[in-house]
């Protein structure tokens, strides 16, 4: 429903927790657990200084409105940061800029946390379902400890720390499913009676899934680098272009691992016709030496009552060598054939 | 033919309903079932209202013309609304806008209706086959309750609420095609003889239905936010903008379903092979462990007058003996060859 | 070789045959079979009705010349109008236009025409191999019983009507490509031995050829609407976008075919391969239940002397019994299996 | 090495020879086996007429170096000759233009010979390895005889008919192409036995190589027409992009005989399996329909004492009897399945 | 970590070594192993002549940032610099010009090596981890020896030479991906068991690790030849754009291979199908001529008391004649269908 905030997430209803980090070279301040007024009354107080604030928890719109109220939020980014199905998008507003992307995790199953970012002129407000960012936890140690150029630096580039941290990320998925492909490509070629179609298809879906979050990611990076907005300083501008180069990497590795993993099913196919060739080789083997063998010995079975041969004093070592003569000639002409 | 208005869908001739709700921020008034003069008049008697003409029923192309000649439409887009079999369009018009697409009902077989919208000064007729929209009936609602922007809007949004109504169902087609191909892979994984290459085609064939419904609409979304139309206020544009953010992300969730679907063929191979090889490691256990025993107790069934063996007291429970450890033998080499 | 008309066709010799419809709004007058100058004559001296020229069978080239020179065209023009394997063209020049596309007859082999047109001030030429043109039959009705728009529009009107007949029946084409691919698909799933490879590569053919024709159709159809040639009105244009999206709606028809067929040899190959499974089970079941049994019933085909069994009295229907239990025992197994 | 002119061909050492056909409309004269100062004064001395200069052998390099020093041609360009390999390439410069592309025959490889042409105010230089040059006799004779349009043009006009010469040769080869596809296609389809995959292989390569060649002389010719060098004419242009049309139609042919022979491969396997199929369905027939039989005739050749029925007077006839009745069974069955 | 210099490659702590090659048009100098101090020293005193400086060894990033503060290169430079798994990357600034490429060496795995590069007014700075650039040797020999244009021409023909020569090198890569695609087809072709889906597979990362440096190269190289950069002149942008017509041709060389490379696991499916296939035809003429056989003789085999052919004189021979009849005609049938 268009122009209405609503929750989508999977989440019981938990707590907001607003923490701000404000700081400028000389000056930091961390406050924990606030109110959105206090928030609020902070950024407008501190007009020099930049303020990092982080939002957490998605499941109260009501919380969600006030923010948007006081900080004049336009009512579709509300939307956008509560639906956590949302895909990566980017807009600019004059006062301020939206971007929101997805964390991915490299557990199991390549989880996605959706993760949304307003940059205004002296603060950055950070959305996220839980607190568990050991992703961006080293952005606030370099920011106490005065590590690098956040401390010397304004908002927007706050902004880029805290995409490339979520962007640099990426990475160590692009490596977990560089890994996860080598381990199953071996599995296949090794003991393709041990994989199975299903962990192919597993695979698939894991990559589609994290190009389903990467490709757009791009697209946005590169507007965010092109982007003529004045709260980008062009100091700043040369950060994000070396994001955007970061993002394409990225997606050019994961384009490698697709290409790769589509290619496994033919691959498990050959491998399973090989085994099959081998099965059919030992039956055709086995048949083609004993089935003529046993006709000759059902022949002297017969009982006839005129059959010479049944008489003479040697014919059973005869007909035994005759036999062992023919199942060498056989075995001999496999040999030729390579079939063992 | 080319200016000349024709019904093209399969239904037969039914009676034209016409019903409009006009309203502004105070008043609001449903008019059930009411002529065509009577419309144009109330359009024409309240400006400052907005008009929602809803014409039900397209095979009775008189009225169609009608309404072409009251409401000034070019005769391309009345043949367009009586074509049910349009694909999605966009047309600009001085005075007026023209949309077509599809609503699809995710039934069993996504079932499409044909969709037309046109956006005046201070109204939007909508043309559909018949009235069962329950996708709509809450936009009713929401005009009549006052809830949302709609009764502080122009036609314009309106328009809008109507498409992003229709886009926002795409979301339960998609999920649909989901759940299909998730069961149909289950379905190819555990029990393959189950499955049957027409269930995948059938899946392939509604994919590639939607999509043809949905890849022009993603155009024509594109387009429409991107217009200067003075119809479209800048509020509304942002909205626009959101809408297009919707339809590219069902157009990529299509995209990775399409993928996965079009590897289910080699998947559903690559089971039956496996099935084959299981068939095959059978006989060819069976066959190579019995095929020399048989052999054996064929040399013992000859005939021969001298075959000391025969005479032998206990030479049967030694052949029986030695058929067995060859038995065992064998079972052991197919253990290793990890056959069973 | 560069300037100079060839005709490429496979017809032989044929008499060229020149028919000219003269209409305005109040007159029409239709000549069959007149001279070259007369038709010249005819269009200098009623410059404000609208001629429409069928010139039928391109073998004779000396009477293409004559009519370039008369009407100044250019000889690449006349080139490509005897070409009659040239692409589908679009090529503007000051005083007139060209256009040619292929008609398609939706017969076995979907027989493709070639078909060009050239527009001027006050006449359309249209250049075709033979007459059998039932396609564009109902134009020249419709001019005659002054049906539609063409008597009181110009000759780019008229040249937009032939060029939408053409394009109106691809349609035809598409639902024929349809049917035959549905067909196929039946016959690959219910009976694939009916079926062969041969099919699927014909259809294939059958839909590149199409695709051939309408692809490029499409870039000049675009190309056409976008065309600020003076000859065109702006109320053609309208006409002109409306053909370039039949055309497109084609285009798609056709993709989607073509994803469809291009499936079609996995899916056959997956029929077969199910087929196969069946023999083999056959095989397998049957070798399975009787190569254990005939071992036994060879075990007791043996001349030892020294067989006690042989000597008891119910040993006959002790084994006919074991062997009636080890028979009923494999059936169960595959029962179990699922394999009948 | 950039700026080292190398010959790159893989011919031995060969004497350069230059033949010079200069013309104008009245004029003609051809100096075979001439010095390159004596050519370059003839250009200098008539430059009212137009000079075809016809550069045989690129493996002296000292002579294309003085032919550069004498019409001031860019080194780059000097190694692009000498370079064989060089791919298709366009380039303009203040005072002339240069092109170079393939000349292909279709033998069985489908050679192809590297053609090099630079475009001056009145002369074109050719540059090729050898004089059999039969794809562009018919030229010089053209400009002998003074038939078509070339001895009334300019220079503009000899370098587009040398490029069209060679390329509606590639007509030849995409028909060469087509030809063996159709024939591989027989093959595969009445007797895989003896087609090969190599040979699909082959093809594949054949059409990859053509495709190389053709490809980027497509875009060349696309920037060629759309070109606004001063030596070209507005009349040439017209020409040129006739040129564009063509080798756009050859490249759509390459494009559809390229998908056509990539489905060879599938088409291929399923004939094997259908193959195998058949071989499966004998051994199943024969084996199925023996087995049982064998069994039975093993069971009343056992030894025991007693088996009633060896006694009976016609139990010999009654067990043929059965085994008819059960082999007359099973064919049936099988003939009820299809399967001969 | 962002604005962070950090070694990424996998050597071990390593000493820096700087050597200067000074040049112009006169002299000429090679400093071995200076300091950063010194060669800073050297470009500043000697504004006038080229000076290449060699700057080998990552590991130290200190040594690399103190060249930044220098040289004033961006901190973002200096990390793409000591980021050895850098993408190919671009960047213009005001004073200089930086880029980076891989080095690919065709030796068994296609090692890659990065390698950097500044290009200031009168300098060039090439960055790389060690020193085995046998690649780029000849051109240190050319500038010493005076030979082709480096010793005329200003830094930024130096800058094209080097990337010339790295970028020629790649020709050697596609060579080898050649070589190796042809090798393992006539393996798959000729020999199918050698052959193993690992090798196709192995191949086919190759392709993607070489295209995975080649393609952004291409685009990289584009981006260079259209800079307007005052750095370049336009002299040396012809080079760049012969540049850029090599990179275009590996890139299409490697296109070829990977069409190619990726249709061999169909091509091994196929090998393998064949083989199955033979091995299928020798089990089926075995069993099919011998089961009809091993069947008469068990008939003749069983112990009725009453079966008159047992007693008949010549029976046994008639029935040795029967069965040989049988195999001939057997074996006449399998001719017929072309099985052996």
């Amino acid at each position: 429903m268009p122009g209405q905030i609503t929750y989508v997430g999977d989440r019981s209803q938990e707590n907001t927790e607003i923490d701000v980090v404000s700081y400028d070279t000389e000056n930091y301040n961390r406050s924990k657990n606030i109110s959105i007024d206090e928030t609020f009354k902070m950024v407008k107080d501190h007009p020099d200084q930049v303020h990092w604030i982080t939002y957490t928890g998605l499941t109260d719109v009501d919380q969600l409105q006030k923010i948007g109220q006081l900080f004049s939020v336009h009512p579709l980014v509300l939307e956008d940061i509560a639906n956590t199905k949302q895909r990566p998008r980017y807009d600019e507003f004059s006062e301020y800029i939206f971007l929101t992307l997805k964390m991915i995790y490299a557990s199991d199953k390549f989880i996605k946390e959706h993760y949304a970012l307003i940059l205004g002129e002296n603060f950055v407000i950070s959305f996220q379902e839980n607190k568990e960012d050991d992703i961006l936890d080293f952005l606030h140690k370099r920011i106490e400890t005065k590590k690098g150029r956040i401390r010397n630096s304004d908002s927007d580039y706050l902004f880029y720390a805290i995409t490339d941290a979520i962007i640099d990320n990426y990475y160590n998925i692009s490596e977990a499913i560089e890994q996860k492909t080598e381990q199953l490509e071996d599995k296949i070629l090794s003991a393709p009676d041990h994989a199975s179609p299903e962990e192919i298809q597993v695979l698939k879906r894991q990559i589609l899934s994290v190009r389903k979050s990467v490709a757009p990611t791009k697209e946005i990076i590169n507007r965010l680098h092109l982007s003529k907005h004045q709260l980008f300083s062009s100091k700043t501008k040369r950060f994000l272009a070396d994001l955007y180069d970061h993002i394409l990497q990225v997606n050019e590795n994961i384009g490698i691992y697709r290409e790769i993993v589509w290619g496994l099913m033919d691959m498990y196919m050959s491998s399973i016709s090989n085994k099959m060739n081998e099965v059919m080789k030992v039956l055709t083997i086995m048949s083609t030496i004993f089935i003529p063998l046993t006709f000759i010995v059902g022949v002297y079975g017969m009982n006839f009552q005129n059959m010479p041969e049944l008489g003479y004093h040697n014919a059973y070592y005869y007909v035994l060598g005759v036999m062992f003569i023919i199942s060498v000639l056989l075995i001999i002409y496999f040999k030729k054939k390579n079939w063992f």
